[in-house]
C-alpha cells in the first residue's frame, strides 16, 4: 500500500509559521486531524523557517501534535540535535527526513542515526549537487543504501528520494527519474522510494494535473510513498486509483471506500 | 507521440445508429469534426450494429466522412468483404480494426491483408478465449507478430491489443496487462500497443478516473495508442500530460498548447 507523508506542518507555509509564532495549538491540531482524516500515513513536521527558533518550535509542535496523532511523525530537520530531542519525545517511532550523501551532513547524522530502528528518507544529493542522469541517481541510491547499512539502518527502513527535477528545463527529466526508480527497485526490492513530486511541474501552468499524473507514473515505476498535501483530494484520488490498478487493493476495497466517502470522483 | 483512435462513430451508440438509419450526414460530420478538433489521430468507423446493413452503412459512413476527414480512418469490421470495399474508397491509407488469432477469423482475413501496407489492430484473442495471464498475453502477441509478418505485414504496422479485463473480478488484472505490455515492448520495440481501456473499470463506480489513471500507467508500460472518446476532455488532458512526462513532448509544446486551448486543467 502506498504511504502518504502529509507535508502541511511546515513553517515555510505562511499560515503555519504564524500559528507557530503565536503558539496557536488549535490551528495545528485542526490541520493534523484533517491530514489524518484524508489518509496521511505520516505527518511531516518541519520547523526550519524561523531562524534561531527551530529547536523550540519543533518541541512545541511535537508536544502539540502528539496527543492527537494517530500516525507516526516524520521529523523534518537537517539538525541532529533537533532530531535527537524530537526523537525522545515522540510516542511512535518516527520517520527521519532526511539524510543525504553530502559528506558533512552525512557524518553529522551518524551519531544520531547509528543503529536506530527508524525509517529514513535518503536524498540522492551529494557534494557535487543534484544528479545529472538516471545512472547518476542509481549510483547515489546504491551508495546511500551501502552507507546506511554500514551504520546499521536496515534496507527496508530506507526511503530513497531520487530528487525530481523540473521537466520545463529538459523534457527528459521525467524519464530520467522514472528509469532510475525502476533500476533501484530492481536492485533492492526492499528499499522504498519516496520524496516530493511537485518539482516536476515547476515553471509550467496547471501544475496539479502534472503532479498527479506523475505520481501515477512513479507508482508504476516503483515509488511507494510520497511527501504530498493529503488535502489535495484529486492527487489522493489518483493515488488510491493507481494503487488499485497496480494490484495493491484487494477486492478494490480502499477504492470503493473512497468512492463511498465522496473523495474519488470521475 | 501517443495516437488517439476516436471511437465515437460506432452504430452500437444509439445516436449514431439513428443518424446512420436516417442518413443524417450533418450529425456524423459534426461528430467527426469534433473528434478531429479534440486531437484524434484516427477516426474509427464501425457499422456493425444494424444487422444486414453493415456493407451499405459502412459505405455511406465513409462517403459521408471522407470529404471532411483530415486524419485516416480506422475501419472497424470483422468482415473482409466490408473492409475490402472500404479500403477501396478511403483517401488515406486506413488502419484496420481488427484481426485476432481465432483461426477462422484470421484465415478469412489473409487474402485481404496479405502484403497491404496498412496498420492493423491485432487482438490477443484466440479460439480458447481471453488470455489468462501475463505470459499468455505475451505468447499471443508474439504469435500475432509472427503470423502477420508471414503475410507481409510489417511489425511497425502492428498494433497489439492486449485485451484489458475488469479489475473488479481480480485485483491483479491491471498488473497482468501492464507486465505483458512491458514484455511485448521489450521483445519488439517497433510494435505498437493499442486497444480499448474502459473494460478495466467494468463493474466499478466512478469509472472515468479509473480509465484515465490506467491510460497513464499503460503509457508508462509502453502503450502508444488507444481507442477512446476524444471528447472526454479529462482523459485527453491526462494523455497529453503523461506523454510530456514520458519524454515525448519537446519543450512541453503540446502540453502548453493544450493549456492555452483551455483543455488541460488542474
Amino acid at each position: 500500500m502506498f504511504e502518504v507523508i502529509g507535508e502541511r506542518i511546515n513553517t515555510s507555509r505562511k499560515a503555519v509559521q504564524a500559528a507557530v509564532a503565536d503558539r496557536d495549538a488549535d490551528y495545528i491540531i485542526d490541520d493534523v486531524k484533517k491530514q489524518q482524516d484524508a489518509g496521511a500515513h505520516f505527518i511531516d513536521v518541519n520547523a526550519g523557517a524561523r531562524i534561531g527558533h527551530e529547536f523550540e518550535d519543533m518541541r512545541w509542535l511535537i508536544n502539540t501534535i502528539q496527543p492527537i496523532a494517530t500516525v507516526p511523525l516524520c521529523l523534518d530537520s537537517p539538525d541532529p540535535a533537533v532530531l535527537e530531542m524530537a526523537f525522545q519525545i515522540v510516542a511512535k517511532t518516527p520517520m527521519i527526513n532526511s539524510i543525504s550523501l553530502e559528506k558533512e551532513r552525512f557524518d553529522a547524522m551518524i551519531p544520531f542515526l547509528n543503529g536506530k530502528d527508524c525509517k529514513v528518507i535518503a536524498l540522492c544529493m551529494d557534494d557535487s549537487g543534484m544528479p545529472s542522469s538516471s545512472d547518476d541517481i542509481v549510483k547515489r541510491a546504491v551508495k546511500l543504501v551501502e552507507e546506511l547499512n554500514k551504520i546499521n539502518i536496515k534496507t527496508e527502513n530506507i526511503y530513497i528520494d531520487p530528487l525530481v527535477q523540473p521537466i520545463s528545463t529538459d523534457s527528459k527529466k521525467g524519464v530520467m527519474v522514472l528509469d532510475a526508480v525502476r533500476a533501484i527497485k530492481a536492485q533492492f526490492s526492499d528499499v522504498h522510494i519516496s520524496g516530493g513530486l511537485s518539482n516536476i511541474s515547476y515553471g509550467l501552468p496547471q501544475r496539479k494535473i502534472i503532479n498527479r499524473t506523475f505520481v501515477a507514473l512513479m507508482m508504476a515505476a516503483g515509488m511507494d510513498s510520497a511527501i504530498i498535501d493529503p488535502l489535495d483530494q484529486k492527487i489522493m484520488a489518483t493515488i488510491k486509483t493507481a494503487d488499485m490498478l497496480l494490484g495493491n487493493d484487494n477486492f478494490c476495497g480502499r477504492y470503493l471506500k473512497g468512492v463511498r466517502a465522496g473523495v474519488i470522483e470521475s
